[in-house]
Order: C-alpha cells, then sequence, then structure tokens
C-alpha cells in the first residue's frame, strides 16, 4: 500500500511517499510544494497545482495530515488552515481517506517520545527508510506522518482513530 | 459588472451576487452552502463543488471576501482557515481576482459604523438592494461584502488595499 503524508503549511508544505510491503517500509519520493504568486488566491492555487501533480505521479492509496490546533499567533493560524484546507481537498478530490494526526502522535511513533525535534524526526525517518535522501524538514515530517500513518493501520478509519485518542 | 461576495465558514457559507450599473446596484442572487459529510475532507470538497456551481451559474467578473484575523479559539480559526482556504481556490482557479474585507471596513462601508450587528447588516443590505429575499444571515453578510467591493472599486487592487488600510 502506498501511503502520502502531507505537512501542511503556506509557505512550504512538505509532501512524502512511502510503501508498506507486510510491516516493512520503503520510500518512494519526498518533496516541498512552495507556494508562489503575490496575493492569496494565486498561492493557494500554486499550492493545490503542484499537490495535484504529486497526487497524479505517484497515485497514493492513503494519505495523513498532520493535525495542527496550537497556535498562539490567529493570524498564523488562518494562513496555515487554508493552506491545510487546501490540501485536504486535493486528497479529497483524488478519492482518498485522510488521515490526522497530532504531531505529538506523529513523533511518539516514528521517535518514540511526544516531544522529539525536528533533527530527531529526520534522524528516525533516515532509519526507518534507508537511503533516503530528504528535501528538507518539511519533506521529513511529511513522511513520519506517513510512516505514521502505516503503524496505526493505514485505510483503517479506527487506525486514525486510535492515534487521535492516544494522541 | 458581476461580483460575488463571499462570507467563509466551515458549516455554512454565505454567497451573494450583485450587478453594479453605473454607481447603481442591483441584486442577482444570494444563498448559503451547508457542507455535507462525515470527515473534513468530504465536507471541504462538498463546500468546494457548491461553489463551483455558483461560479458556474452566475460568472462573477469580481468577488471579494471577509477577512477575519481575530479568533480566540484556535481550533475554530483553523477551521475557519480551511473553509477559506477552498473558497478563495475556487475563486483562483474561477481567474478572478480576491478583494478582502476586515468585518469592520464592511460593516463600515455598508451600514456606516464598524461596529453594527447582524440585523444591522441585514437591514441596510435590503435598502441597498430593493426587493432582494435574503437567504440567511450569513448570505446577507455575503452580500454586503459584495456592496463593500463595489463601493471600493471591485477589481482594482488599489481599492482593495485602499480598503483593507481604512479597516
Amino acid at each position: 500500500m502506498r501511503i502520502l503524508g502531507i505537512d501542511p503549511g503556506l509557505r512550504h508544505m512538505g509532501w512524502g511517499v512511502i510503501e508498506t510491503e507486510g510491516s516493512r517500509l520503503r520510500h518512494i519520493a519526498n518533496g516541498v510544494c512552495h507556494s508562489e504568486g503575490d496575493d492569496l488566491g494565486a498561492r493557494l492555487l500554486s499550492l493545490h497545482t503542484q499537490l495535484g501533480a504529486v497526487l497524479t505521479d505517484h497515485a497514493p492509496h492513503a494519505a495523513a495530515i498532520e493535525q495542527t490546533f496550537v497556535n498562539k499567533d490567529g493570524a498564523g493560524t488562518l494562513k496555515l488552515g487554508q493552506a491545510r484546507g487546501v490540501a485536504m481537498l486535493a486528497l479529497a478530490q483524488a478519492g482518498l481517506i485522510i488521515g490526522e494526526y497530532a504531531p505529538n502522535a506523529v513523533k511518539k511513533t516514528v521517535v518514540g517520545v511526544g516531544h522529539a525535534d525536528k533533527r530527531q524526526v529526520a534522524h528516525m525517518v533516515r532509519v526507518q527508510l534507508p537511503g533516503v535522501e530528504l528535501a528538507g524538514p518539511d519533506a521529513a515530517d511529511a513522511l513520519a506522518i506517513a510512516i505514521c500513518h502505516a503503524h496505526h493501520g493505514a485505510g483503517s478509519g479506527l487506525g486514525a482513530a486510535l492515534a487521535r485518542a492516544r494522541a
């Protein structure tokens, strides 16, 4: 089963695709969509187009996205929400059921602790996906989300619900 | 010139279309998109599909959307952002330049004061668009946003920028 993970963001949106073969994981691809354009509409359109190309190129069977609630800055949360909404729309348009995982749940699954920093996440992604070349920290986070979804039973609503409950 | 106004929201998204003939305004249509579906992806997809139909049916030349920053509740701001992102994407996909207006700027333009309540907004929308039948408060707000955009020079980036500066 091929799983797409998304680390949402308006300026930089990380993505990563892995494949599960039984209990083994294999890296397929990862990258970062950079939003282009002068205004917000153009930037969202640019992200949607780039994600559409990722979905066409890699045809995932399941998808997962980071569930980010906490942000002290309302304007920042709104920006993140707009990018996240466009990403979820692209996934839903591709007919994918979307798993949502809190950052702590992702870190707990991939690193073993909920308060790991970005370097630890990138390190454990490299350990679990031997030979992977990371396009950057956002791409590493996206692969971590895909790994988390694989561990929690990708494609099963129960798996995602359990992961949320554990977070 | 035909102007579409959008009052964004995840559960209910108001929309309203007006036409400007010189300095006169005429009501064309208004309504509310209700998101349907069990999960967030499906709800965003439902909003995007409904907005697409509005854009096809009424073929606006310009669009404006409420710019809502302030919300003490991070989860609520994220939900609003997701819906707003999908709405802005639909407008950008239709090739529209999008005006953004703070709620106070809309009220100041339509009612005359920045702290008007929903009933006052609906009342002044009825006064400025004689014979209009409002589909609800969200639709009234959307028409108010379209009226605001008409007054600030719809389609002119300068008009929208000025309105934001005044807000």
